[in-house]
């Protein structure tokens, strides 16, 4: 057995049978030992940051990592921005990067670089194994790492000469760790919170937005008078009729404040406290009122399932019900394109199990409320705000889920970052309807721009926030990659494009010209 | 004057006024201080990795960097593999990075992330400006680090507060450090080894492959026996009729061994000594043979050319010639698409004064040695290995030359990482013709799979070396983007396609099916 050999055992032995991979020459031992372990899942990327993204909505639906594959420093590179979003929704991942054999390092051939230096900021485990020997164990203690609560990223480098080395050998399987309850004193006093009567918000993330976890900050809701709060940061949310009734607070800072202002305790479950993403020299960074108490039930590394259901039992027993959505689905809308057009058409025409992968961004902020009432469904933001995340996450969403429908809504401006995704949709046959909401301009800047005291912007400035000259063509683009695409001018033309992509089977694009 | 108007003005003071940029909310004071200085050129980029590539290929045809604007960590994050390439190449690059106000970091809102980790691997200089007083002097450092010889990467960190605060002022004017002459010892012993008579190679790179520094080795080859060869990792080399007559070490080791096993002495001028890319567990990675002698004339960073001109008044005085290349123009081939055929029509139709940029890969290694005898010409490569360079460097070489057509030449697989280049292309009307070799595969690997042990691959490895499942239809990602292409059939046709190009205005793009 060589390294690579005991790579891919290590992986699968750990659980961790799906990789998404753009590989290279310093890979091929470890391309050959796949081929004999046809039980691993291979996706092929066209670009890095597709292959991290996809391990990210893998890792979100699967609840366990998926391996990346990456060629040397500048593969890892490519992939980093997405690695930013998922350290910041703790979404676990491994990444298994090749680099030179350890020999050839000291001649410095053109691809040799840093890997460790260009892996650090965005792996919070990271080891470059140094034998044949050892490289299972390696795989196994990466894996171990990535699912160490709240999850991160783990990134493994492998030298040639360890994926060619024969003495490779099997690693006991990995022991994952499970997160700890919150203190039983730190439920106590947030019981206490939630009965004095105070207007209380409970900010939910991590576990505690899907199945026990969101079923109990149901029931908690129903009992007390506590509302439930999701920050606009997003890793996945449960939604539609019948679960959990579920705010979450707005990016536009002036409307975050607006949001929370009568809240006078807010109780933090697997989330920080709200706060704008920028400062601004004129505005407050911290988007609660002064008069707002602000506690931890769960840190993002604690059981926060497991704490909301103890608090549960510390609350009197009554006879309410859970705070839960009702069902309310919309009539499909007709006529002009609109945004609550829009909104409401996904809403009126969502499936029940969709996953719904979100990065409409200034465009698309309507589409959660109007959807709330519908069937069941899971919602994927961008917990990372490093745009170019939901084509590729979208990827990554429907390998996990093959059964499931999923809806990619993206602004043009992020879709472009990562457009490579949409081949990978084709080549994999995926049910993802990616919706383009074609505004032609990075709209956020031109509102930044005079957030931020700039005033009014110039023709430069313009310019810049300007991504209409020429018009992106997304029937086409989608079209060189293998997508059928097309573009709508109507609500009543989207209704139906939308209708037939959930009907068929495979991708499908949909430009909304705005 | 706030900071970002003393850094734009240090910018502008330190001959570096062109831009490519992907600005974000972080960096809204730099666009403002850019709206009220329209003497900078500022090029909108949809994806980080087209603006570093972008100011390489502008820096390599203009011999001074340009400047990249780019948002916070993920944005500079996918500039990285471009970096790695400039890196390499020793091109020089001042990047400009926004950063969050300074007292916002505290908060670790989701965009906040170790900027300086991301940077260091490849930057020489790195510093974020502490305040507004000083980020007009911070500039000049930067730029004067990027053009302290041989020219490297110097990245500036600019706090958004930085930018904002009202105490920044104007940087006295740069002072450009000047590369040394190699000592007069090491010149005589390089003379001496000349006149030994042993077979000798000069191995050329950065000035030594153009200007006065080639025009001098071809005056010492024509005086010696010597002869004149250019790494396989390329920056910038001038060509065609009446240039030098410089042979390329292929990239294939077993080829370059072939080509390079007579030589008993190679001279170095700021090159490296041929080594292969990648260890391979059988084969050598040192190329020269074991009994040639490899001394060094002059450094990346020192004068090369100085070094070549005073070189040459050690050789004895001859009535030899310069060793330039011959006029030789192949006539326009006909029929059938082979390798050979598209490399004659690229001979035969090249303009002179064209700019070639080529990332051609497997299918286009017949295409330089080809065009040698044509008219005047210069030809980027990529002198790091990281692919995806060639669409973007097509874009800075233009920006910087807007009278000199480029030729890009670019793999289907390459031209996919940063493919959105081509709209860039589209909006500055840049005279690009990008031709595409569409082989539908990672072709390098399959070959490399063997040549590293793995043997014949299976269907899993097949897999991952083809990218034609769907085909990439590059007329249609063209047309998406704003660039009109054809596809061609056969040599015929791609000739014509060529010649339309070079006499129309703007860019184009030409897909060859392989």
């Amino acid at each position: 057995m060589n390294g690579a050999e005991a790579l891919i055992a290590a992986l699968v032995s750990g659980e961790c049978d799906t990789c998404f991979t753009n590989p290279g020459t310093s890979e091929m031992h470890i391309v050959a030992a796949l081929d004999r372990r046809p039980e691993v899942g291979c996706v092929l990327c066209l670009f890095e940051g597709v292959a991290t993204a996809a391990a990210d909505g893998y890792a979100r639906m699967k609840r366990k990592p998926a391996w990346t594959l990456l060629h040397l420093g500048p593969g890892l590179a490519n992939s980093l921005a997405n690695l930013h979003n998922a350290s910041r929704g703790h979404v676990p991942i491994v990444n298994i990067v090749g680099q030179h054999a350890i020999d050839h390092l000291k001649h410095d051939t053109p691809l040799v670089s840093d890997i460790e230096g260009i892996a650090r900021p965005y792996s919070r485990w990271l080891r470059t194994s140094r034998s044949d020997s050892e490289v299972g164990r390696d795989a196994t203690e990466a894996i171990v790492a990535s699912r160490t609560p709240p999850g991160q990223i783990a990134t493994l480098v492998v030298p040639a000469d360890v994926a060619w080395g024969e003495s490779g050998f099997p690693a006991p399987p990995p022991v994952f760790p499970s997160p700890r309850l919150p203190a039983p004193e730190t439920i106590e006093r947030i019981a206490a919170m939630l009965r004095t009567g105070a207007r209380t918000a409970l900010l939910l993330s991590g576990s505690a937005l899907y199945g026990r976890g969101l079923a109990a900050a149901a029931r908690i809701a129903g009992a007390s008078r506590a509302k439930l709060l999701s920050p606009y940061p997003l890793v996945r949310i449960e939604r539609g009729a019948g679960t959990a009734c579920v705010d979450r607070v707005p990016y536009v800072p002036e409307q975050a404040m607006e949001a929370l202002k009568d809240f006078r305790q807010m109780i933090l479950v697997g989330a920080a406290a709200p706060l704008a993403y920028f400062a601004s020299p004129s505005k407050k960074t911290v988007l609660t009122p002064p008069e707002c108490t602000i506690e931890t039930l769960a840190k993002p590394e604690e059981d926060c399932t497991g704490g909301l259901e103890a608090l549960e039992t510390l609350l009197p027993p009554g006879k309410s019900k859970p705070l839960v959505e009702p069902s309310a689905r919309p009539p499909m809308p007709r006529g002009e394109i609109t945004l609550p057009g829009l909104a409401a058409a996904v809403a009126a025409l969502l499936p029940d199990g969709c996953i719904v992968v979100d990065e409409s961004m200034t465009t698309g902020r309507a589409m959660l409320p109007a959807a709330r009432g519908t069937g069941p469904h899971d919602w994927l933001g961008n917990p990372g705000g490093s745009i170019g995340i939901a084509l590729p996450l979208a990827v990554g969403a429907a390998v996990a889920c093959p059964s499931r429908p999923v809806l990619c809504l993206s602004a043009d401006g992020s879709g472009m970052y990562t457009v490579q995704a949409l081949w990978t949709m084709a080549r994999e046959g995926l049910h993802v309807i990616t919706v383009i909401l074609a505004n032609r301009a990075y709209s956020v800047l031109k509102r930044e721009f005079d957030n931020l005291g700039g005033g009014k912007p110039g023709a430069r400035a313009l310019d810049l926030f300007d991504i209409g000259r020429p018009d992106l063509d997304w029937v086409a683009l989608a079209k060189g990659m293998g997508v059928p695409g097309t573009r709508v001018t109507s609500l009543d033309s989207f209704g139906r494009a939308l209708q037939d992509g959930f009907a068929a089977e495979g991708p499908r694009l949909i430009e909304v010209p705005l």
